[in-house]
């Protein structure tokens, strides 16, 4: 194999052979192939695409470039949910508690924040001591304690994917479908999951902005579970404005134990219903996705999805005293409300603006090398839809720096687009099922 | 600047300004843009192409990444002419002293062999001790005392070029007009000249197979080349078969004293008469292409432009005796005859396959730490329409290793094409030109 033989096919957009894929990942893993040789291949993937045989030998490649874990000694089928990344969207969160204080396992391997999208790991250190960088070992003994354990990725799981995301990250080739579906699946099959539902974003605030590029991403990545054994199924919900009332770390913990305590935003509680009832479903605990929905408001009624969550965070080694006094978790020490210009509806909000908004007050990373701000976010007053009188407050920015609040109010005051009617429609929370 | 925004940009088919490509260039060449980075630049530069304003920034950028000679001080119109590359094209060796003893100065800057095609440095140093690595003060002082210097790329001259351009090999980000655009006109107006003559091979043995391809190129680099103030004209010349009768480092060398002394094959001497012409024109030596033909003719016949190819090889530390005796060059130990299966007419030659048996006799590289065998090559005997005998030789190859004939013969066996009847038409020598 010339490695350059295989960039020029794809350039021309021929078809690589699965060996080809294989011979080229597992070499590159190794370091045999040079990073400046996979940018071009993988420059060539995004302008030229890649086959469904294509990605899914990419999968499979990247998927055994490490370990694959294998949990079947224990009782209960192994679910997973993982999202493709918005603006509030911290179901995660609420949902693993919720699926494992059911009876099934939940092996969670999830992300950092991405560009303007949150991600779960930040989120969860931000209650204090929270670890998410188990060993392999004590992420075991945690799943096997309390059917449940978040943590990031490791060294061992998929590490091709670990060092083709950081090279894709840093050479414009993160925006295509092939590579995305890859990376996701490579990771999450390597969980040993028998099950997995995928939270597919789309709208203003997510990465696929248009349905039909959503919709062929849940496609390409059921199809690739589907092949490889697994029961997959993929929602497509909507990200034209942001999941709940708040985003930034701390602050969505806090809102995270609402929806556990039987409170919080009805959009959130509800699309955590349906995921969690997909899960329970694709994990055979109920026969039916209804059945599904009312367990998972019974798990949240008798307080046993929230103990669970007291139990996960304890034995990662968190202060579990926040699941009662939320209060205990990082406070910004200034606030400003971004008020609303003129009076009407909200016809549409730019909710990836909120994300870099949320980003630039220090709630993200611009470049790798960052620190997070915890306490740092942002809390949404007005939906697509609601009534504005002018002067009320759209948006509060909860901020330590005044520095950075110039540019993240800037784009929080162009984010919102107020119109004298009332729009004609609101986007459904819940797009369509794809995969059922 | 962020480079993530500006591959990002060019892989949507954005154009990038010159301000930005300047920035990127430099950086790059500074070591603070790392290849991997680059490399994803190039392949979406390959796939999604530069705006006319984007390659001349390009040029530009690539052009002030390193010294830019001047050779203002010295009496005479300093001129060039460049070649996309072929078989058996040793038409600098000739054009340059004709070029030289007409008057004109001629800083030659030249290349390796490449693929397929034989390099000018290459075929100097079959030369003994001809020096093609000489310093700045030096090269100035050779074209200074004799009108010519032929030397190799330095390290000031075009840095970016070189560094992009070993990059490109090896991520397969060669075949970009754009690209093979600002790297060739990057150094040759480097060189501190006038007017360039730029010879355009198209055919089975150039790198541009079609015409129109070789047009698109011949117009960009002639637009480029008027762009920064230069008098530019291109000549697309035939490749479909090998020019003269001689491919190989020594005996291309042997072949160009031939036409030095006045003989030679005819399509050789034709172009070497038609380039040397234009670029007399060009330098403003003589008002007609006539004229310059005329004065080339008379070069030639008067002994000039053989004396001055003397004078520089003895500059340049070479054996001088070769010009009287080219018998003291280098000769390969073993000789074999291609036949002719069938009787009839050369109908078509393959030509780029006989570049490569060239290149597996050992006269050009197949990886950059080959060394070169001067001594092989092949000698031509018959061109297209030519009548062949059944049992005629159509091609001997001249080696030293029996291992690499084996190839080199299956390559040559299968490169001509023998048909019953006469073909229509043969291919011109000089296809068209580009920018008069």
């Amino acid at each position: 194999m010339r490695v350059v033989d295989l960039i020029r096919r794809k350039r021309d957009s021929g078809e690589l052979t699965p060996e080809e894929i294989e011979q080229l990942i597992s070499a590159y893993t190794r370091g045999e192939v040079p990073d400046y040789q996979m940018s071009a291949w993988l420059m060539a993937v995004v302008l030229r695409g890649m086959s469904r045989a294509e990605i899914a030998a990419l999968t499979e490649a990247m998927l055994r470039s490490g370990r694959v874990l294998d949990f079947s000694y224990l009782a209960g089928r192994k679910v997973d949910k993982h999202s493709t990344g918005g603006v509030g969207d911290k179901a995660s969160l609420i949902i693993a508690p919720i699926v494992a204080a059911g009876g099934l396992k939940v092996p969670m391997i999830s992300g950092r924040g991405l560009g303007h999208t949150g991600g779960t790991l930040d989120k969860l250190e931000s209650i204090p001591g929270f670890n998410v960088n188990l060993s392999l070992a004590d992420f075991r003994s945690v799943l096997q304690t309390c059917g449940c354990a978040l943590i990031g990725q490791t060294a061992e799981i998929a590490p091709a994917d670990k060092k083709i995301y950081a090279l894709r990250d840093v050479t414009g080739t993160v925006e295509s479908l092939a590579l995305i579906c890859a990376s996701i699946m490579s990771k999450k099959l390597a969980e040993g999951i028998d099950a997995l539902v995928l939270d597919v974003k789309v709208g203003s605030g997510a990465f696929m902005k248009k349905e039909e590029d959503a919709a062929e991403l849940a496609d390409l990545m059921v199809e690739t579970g589907k092949r490889m054994g697994k029961k997959v199924v993929a929602l497509l919900t909507d990200m034209n404005q942001p999941l709940g009332r708040k985003a930034g770390n701390a602050m969505e913990v806090a809102e995270s134990i609402e929806v556990l305590s039987g409170g919080g935003p009805a959009d959130l509680r509800e699309l955590c219903l349906e995921l969690a009832a997909w899960m329970f479903y694709l994990g055979e605990r109920v026969k039916t996705l209804d059945e599904g929905k009312k367990l998972s408001t019974d798990l949240i009624a008798s307080g046993h999805a929230r103990e669970k969550f007291r139990e996960i965070v304890g034995l990662q080694g968190g202060d579990v005293g926040v699941v009662n006094d939320p209060g205990r978790l990082a406070h910004a020490r200034h606030s400003l409300a971004v008020t609303s210009a003129s009076e009407g509806y909200v016809a549409s909000i730019q909710c990836e603006q909120l994300g870099v908004a949320c980003v630039v007050l220090g709630g993200g990373r611009e470049k790798k090398e960052d620190t997070i701000d915890a306490a740092v976010g942002l809390e949404f007053h007005k939906r697509i839809g609601d009534p504005v009188e002018r002067g009320e407050p759209l948006c509060t920015l909860n901020y330590n720096s005044e520095f950075r609040l110039v540019e993240a109010r800037r784009l929080v005051e162009t984010a919102y687009r107020i119109e004298p009617g009332k729009p004609q429609s609101v986007p459904p929370l819940l797009h369509r099922v794809i995969g059922a």
